[in-house]
């Protein structure tokens, strides 16, 4: 027989055998999605979480009752072991919420519907009373300089670009005057900062996130204000330039307080030293239950080890159920689950974060390393006609703050991306309860994040 | 110079003007999408739609209405001609709710959350009480027979399979239950069915929806139950099967209306007489706005024409805005349309319906006569790579009640497929209201839609 012959055949068995294990693939991700939707208890823990316990701001009593919620859950799950690796962090501390007036005459005000921005300081609630200079972007401050700033409140107000479709893009463009307003502005003698909520929706709902001051620069309050207001307060502007703006509010920042990652470890039967790990961040803003910002992606990555549990599927790699300490407040979880990454030799193959809203998933992002990044990436790629029909795609991008430290180890990072459009109507602020999170938007979300998890598992990277 | 020479040029020439032409269709798809995203006003006209006018269930006042309202915006927006198609409708109209009552013991009730279903009759405010007998499917009825059945109130408590992602797959997977069981049922002597709505939601809210008697077979009131109310029933079945439920309800049919397709017509610039629909039906549920449904549908449509026109695009091709007259209780808008069409000997190259809510677009599906329609089909997948940044694609399927009577005239027939997953959380219930429509949702399905009608006008098919 020939050597032609012996080639035809093994690139028919060879054939035979990918579309059997196509087959195979596709069948344990049709049972993966149906799992999710019919038997998952994301949503339960997700109302727990969002609802009974609520806001849980890095350093707060909420946070550590959380870690324990959550820690038990993992628990429950069977996972093999579970633990906890300390972070201090800060607890910035909302005392009394900001409260903004603009004044029509020394008798009349309007107020501004306004949130602290988190890490402001205080003005111990009395009333820093000013004119206002409003700019669209930090560069501007530069050019007006001192003469036109100093003793003024300097309002911040680019609106997000509601001409991006991705509305994370029209945040990134944007948050740059949330983030270093107050410092930059402080630098040329302003007195406080007042910043356009970070929204395309034009509604009276205020985004709070944080703000960062810098050393040797005079530390002045950061409130932000509801779009609703914003434009108020400008088109006032227009016709009363002298308007003055009374503001106040009263927080406290206590230093030094213990969180944890909450970590679930379910050890690999092939490769338990390669890990994979699925999170998101525990942490949230203190106005609202975090519920999609990220109450969802923790429930999802937890949601994971329940579906594989209930499939009666043992993963080949070790997987790792990571909740992150504190990224709202100084992305401390994600650095310290890096550095022990490192300095404990561990090999992460790949990690997987969602932290961008509990919607309907429409892909992954992918990041890593560059030496080895275009040839993973077209691996992982390949996989993805399996989850075509599930309207989830992939694209080269970033993938996640907590998960991004772990980077330069190696491992190929992944974001879930679900659809953005509804992300920034809640991101932050008071309305980020469970009635703005769809059950199956939430459970298909983990299910494609346990489909993933299942290919890298059967394929490696 | 050779033969090859020129052929390489000609080569080198067609994929230089290929690459040109697709660089500027891919910047006026940029465009179209800008301009629905910051220009469009389809949200206040929904807004007036569905709050200020309301419910318009064909032949009521308000559907009179809203033909009014639209054919003014329609006439606003600069199409060459606005007209009027006459369609006969009978305006069923509902009373009084209906109520629901589990009888525990003869004087302690607990009443099920209900809502009447289209078309059924009513009671004339008198108790129905019977015993129930619950089923999963009209298939069941036969082998019951009427033994088990006559006398007594069917239950039809199937729920849509929550394993389907599509949740249209799981509505036309349960929905016979509501449109036939009442004819069905009476087969047997039944004297009235309960119907479980029709959603994946575990909540208290009634979905109504169409009910149809058959001629011969006697009308039984037929009524749907929340899900909630629907599984107490069930599970008080189980204990108590001889419990009595009691129901009542008032509604009256008023025959012979008249509704109205509205139309926009825009005349092609080079082939006046070929034309492209876009539409959705106007007409709505009673319960609240219709704003999903299919409110949504009618604003995008008519932006598709406000889009163009700002951006000073005159289409080559006429362009046709129907919102058609009573789809949901008889589908008469869009037969008599289809009608009209095949006796004036008009020629339709494509329709688009946008009749699943206006949720963020995922796709469209195709259909056509069977003749061309790989062919066309091929044709128009090569385009959507232009659409693959905006998450749209194009797979085969239905496309819309509506727009299906087109079908055998040889139109290729389209169905913007948006994320389906809260569709049925709202769907004829009393919370289609406009604060479960996100603006940019809604503008982002009209993007699409002027997209592929760019496309289609670009190129034909």
């Amino acid at each position: 027989m020939s050597k032609n012959f012996f080639s035809t055949c093994f690139i028919i068995l060879l054939t035979f055998s990918l579309n059997a294990q196509t087959e195979s693939d596709a069948f344990t991700i049709k049972k993966i999605y149906e799992t999710a939707l019919t038997e998952s208890n994301a949503y339960v823990w997700l109302t727990h979480l969002s609802e009974n316990i609520g806001g849980r701001l890095a350093g707060s009593p909420n946070s550590s009752k959380a870690e324990d919620y959550t820690q038990r859950i993992l628990d429950s799950l069977g996972v093999n072991s579970s633990f906890r690796q300390e972070c201090t962090t800060n607890w910035w501390h909302r005392k009394k919420e900001s409260e903004v007036n603009m004044y029509l005459s020394p008798n009349v005000k309007v107020q501004l519907t306004s949130t602290s921005l988190g890490n402001t300081i205080g003005t111990n609630n009395k009333e820093i009373k000013a004119n206002v200079i409003e700019v669209h972007g930090l560069n501007e401050l530069k050019k007006l300089g001192e003469d036109e700033i100093a003793g003024k409140i300097v309002f911040f107000n680019r609106p997000m670009d509601a001409k991006l479709v991705n509305s994370f893009n029209a945040y990134g463009g944007a948050v740059d005057q949330r983030v270093f307003g107050a410092a930059r502005a402080a630098e040329f003698g302003a007195v406080a900062v007042l910043v356009r909520s970070m929204t395309n929706k034009l509604d009276d709902v205020p985004h709070t996130g944080t703000s960062i001051y810098e050393d040797g620069i005079n530390k002045i309050p950061s409130i932000a204000i509801s779009t609703m207001a914003a434009n108020l307060l400008s088109e006032t502007l227009v016709s009363s330039p002298d308007i003055m703006v009374g503001l106040s509010n009263d927080n406290e920042t206590v230093p030094n307080q213990k969180n944890y990652n909450i970590i679930g470890e379910w050890k690999g039967s092939e490769f338990p030293d390669q890990i994979i790990v699925v999170g998101g961040h525990l942490d949230s803003w203190d106005l609202a239950g975090g519920a999609h910002d990220d109450g969802a992606g923790c429930v999802q990555s937890m949601a994971v080890v329940e579906i594989f549990k209930k499939m009666n599927y043992q993963p080949k790699h070790t997987i790792r159920v990571v909740l992150f300490a504190n990224e709202e407040n100084g992305l401390v979880g994600g650095q310290e689950y890096a550095k022990l990454a490192k300095e404990n030799g561990e090999n992460h193959i790949a990690a997987i974060e969602s932290d961008a809203g509990g919607f309907s998933p429409r892909g992954f992002s992918a990041d890593g390393l560059s030496s080895f990044f275009d040839a993973k990436f077209k691996k992982v790629s390949d996989w993805f006609n399996l989850l075509e029909p599930y309207g989830v795609s992939l694209s080269k991008g970033g993938s996640g703050a907590d998960i991004s430290p772990l980077k330069d180890q190696g491992p190929l990072l992944f974001g879930l991306r679900p659809d953005s459009q509804r992300y920034f109507d809640y991101h932050h602020t008071p309305d980020d309860h469970i009635e703005a999170v769809n059950k199956r938007e939430l459970n298909l979300g983990s299910a494609a994040m346990a489909s993933l998890i299942f290919l890298i598992d059967q394929y490696g990277i």
